[in-house]
């Protein structure tokens, strides 16, 4: 089938999933959950299959440990998907609803996007996470995987369309695109005639592929160069505590800690005692020289380190002398993630709050809480670091848009 | 100036522009209106100097009209920003605050977008209107408006900067790009370094080639293939009424009727009844074999008529023998604007409702509500036939975004 033809059928499919009820929906995940766990063999056939041809074309040890699945794996899939099923089903509901004064009655109906493409790397498991959340929003997914995962994805395409046929339900409202090539990739960020939004999930490169790229609007799950500032009224020994846990608890997430600012009135105290906190886990510290000049166990910075997310052992470090310039130096390097102040004083966590243009802005706390689970949502699409649509940790509502409806009694505009 | 630095400027002013108090923007709105009327001949003399280069180069009458300004329409732009500067700041509000388990309290703050860059055609009376839009949200723009009306936008943006100068406030919240050549227009739609938002506002094919080029978040305000479906339950004379107001009421608007939809049922008895009523303004009916039948003044439509947006005293009819077959055959062929039906049956209207996928979606009304001032929003941007993060009339909201905030006490994630 052709991009075109895809997209045709996924959203013709649209307009009922759109119809379904949330029981029916919920049904279709559980039965797509328990077909994964009796199919398990036949997905892990298909995965050894990639898992070998990876190896064989070198991919390194981080990209084949992404693409294994295991039996425990699977079942965490499984999970996954029962754990969407639970939660509440937005689509349906009115609000605002209003009467104006020539008698209309108008509301904001919540409803699907419709047709939702996502292109993604070489995580089969991705595959069932966006299938269940497409799913429960009523939306037809089409997705494009890696290369490297396409057996892989073959497979768990393959039974939870076959288990959605079983019950009734429409097959067509998960399709995969199983060419491989880029010509297809770029007609798929082309197909605006059927696509309604496109979401890449990957690495920074691939998202600014899709956004270079696309003519479908784009959803941007973003990198995360996320900074904690230490104020000159922080106390210091929560502020290294909420350091080493936002560099140190998960590395290699977006929502970890890349870069300290420090005031200089306490960076003379701060800086030792956190270096010696660090050390636990062999952080390496990068100051400017200020803070090089507070603790002999800094190295300098260079000014490429203020923009880089390392997602490694590494923290840069640099020194203000007041609060205004710690914000313009967040402002001008963070990638609207997550960002922090340790701080004492009340007019400065307000400020800071107010004046700190990203998704999540903390007082007092780790930047590892931007997260759908940890925020309350149930689910995650990803984490928005781009301002339209949706902003921050993306929960179901995010799949969804609204449609105004009007209940008139022969209305006509004077 | 080039784009980029255009571009610098606008963000490093959006920081203090989305500071900025309610009242501080209020006044900065009245400023500007009272310098507009007080600077009127200056604006008109800008004017008279584009309008002869028009005449000059042939553009037509429409276009000529567009361009041009008379005390009147100056007053009328200096209202228009005196209404926004009227209406309630959406900024700052935060919603959904919840306390988690952990202690955090988190909650959405509304946030100005940033820097918000629009593209126009010849009208300038859309200068001082998105100006005052996106000052009344503290957001920066930046404006690219048509060549043609050059003279007259620079003479807008002179006068609107200079009395914010004049007031202390930021005259950087309004810049206008002064060069008209495609590479500019190309250089400003890849501007993602710095601009958050950008919006199309004209042509089809002006707001076609943003989405081609853009790499910056586009919001779509798009044209409107509006139909009604007339059922076999309507109140005919209703049905009647509906029709001849919402495609004569204002031709060449996005939210006239372009196309009828009948059930065969009632064909023979509404159609002669409406060519009667549409005769009054000379209105040419093209419908399908079963139409032409049941009403001699009707001519046949092609295939093509179906798709078309006439903006013109036109309209396309085609009969069906369901409501489903009519759902489909606008869920086919409309842009996602506005859809009504006319039925005196409650299932057919909720099924309607349901199932038809527009922005708006009317009973028993006439589409030419579609409208941010009729829906009580005050201002109108336009109207979004997207649908990621507005869709439909989009009032002041459509310019902002919201951030999480977050209070907590020194959490760390376990």
């Amino acid at each position: 089938m052709t991009i075109k033809e895809i997209g045709k059928r996924a959203k013709e499919i649209s307009y009922r999933l759109g119809r379904m009820s949330a029981g029916e929906k919920n049904d279709g995940l559980k039965t797509a959950a328990e077909a994964l766990i009796a199919r398990t063999d036949e997905i892990l056939k298909a995965n050894e299959q990639d898992m070998a041809a990876g190896e064989a074309n070198g991919l390194n040890g981080g990209l084949l440990d992404r693409l294994k699945l295991t039996k425990e794996r699977i079942e965490g899939m499984a999970e996954g998907i029962r754990q969407i099923s639970r939660l509440e089903d937005p689509i349906g509901s009115v609000d605002d609803m209003k009467k104006r004064p020539n008698g209309l009655l108008i509301g904001k109906k919540r409803v699907p996007l419709g047709v939702v493409g996502v292109i993604y790397e070489a995580r089969p498991n991705v595959t069932s996470d966006v299938f269940a959340l497409c799913f429960k929003t009523g939306n037809a997914v089409v997705l494009k995987g890696g290369s490297d995962a396409l057996e892989s994805n073959r497979a768990i395409v393959r039974v939870i369309r076959e288990a959605l046929a079983e019950k009734g339900l429409p097959a067509d409202a998960l399709q995969l695109i199983e060419s491989t090539d880029h010509e297809t990739a770029k007609e798929f960020m082309r197909c605006h005639e059927y696509l309604d939004v496109l979401i890449p999930r990957g690495s920074a490169r691939l998202i600014r592929t899709v956004v270079e790229n696309s003519t479908v609007p784009v959803i941007e799950t973003g990198s995360g160069n996320c900074h904690i500032y230490v104020d000159e009224t922080a106390d210091l020994s929560m502020a290294a505590e909420i350091v080493f846990n936002a560099k140190t608890q998960r590395i290699g997430v977006c929502n970890s800690c890349e870069s300290l600012v420090v005031h200089q009135a306490v960076k003379d105290e701060f800086l030792p005692k956190l270096a010696e906190r660090l050390a636990e886990k062999q952080v390496e510290m990068r100051g400017d020289p200020a803070a090089c000049e507070a603790c002999g166990a800094l190295l300098p910075a260079t000014q490429e380190d203020w923009g880089t997310e390392y997602l490694d052992y590494i923290l840069s470090i640099r020194t203000v002398s007041s609060l205004e310039e710690a914000i313009a130096h967040i402002n001008r390097y963070n990638t609207g993630h997550s960002e922090a102040i340790i701080t004492g004083d009340y007019a400065n966590a307000q400020k800071f709050l107010d004046e700190v243009d990203a998704a999540a802005v903390y007082v007092n706390a780790s930047t590892r809480f931007t997260d759908g689970g940890e925020f309350g949502f149930g689910a995650e699409l990803g984490i928005s670091t781009q301002k339209l649509h949706a902003r921050g940790p993306m929960g179901l509502e995010a799949l969804t848009t609204t449609k105004f409806i009007i209940y008139g009694n022969g209305q006509i505009r004077p």
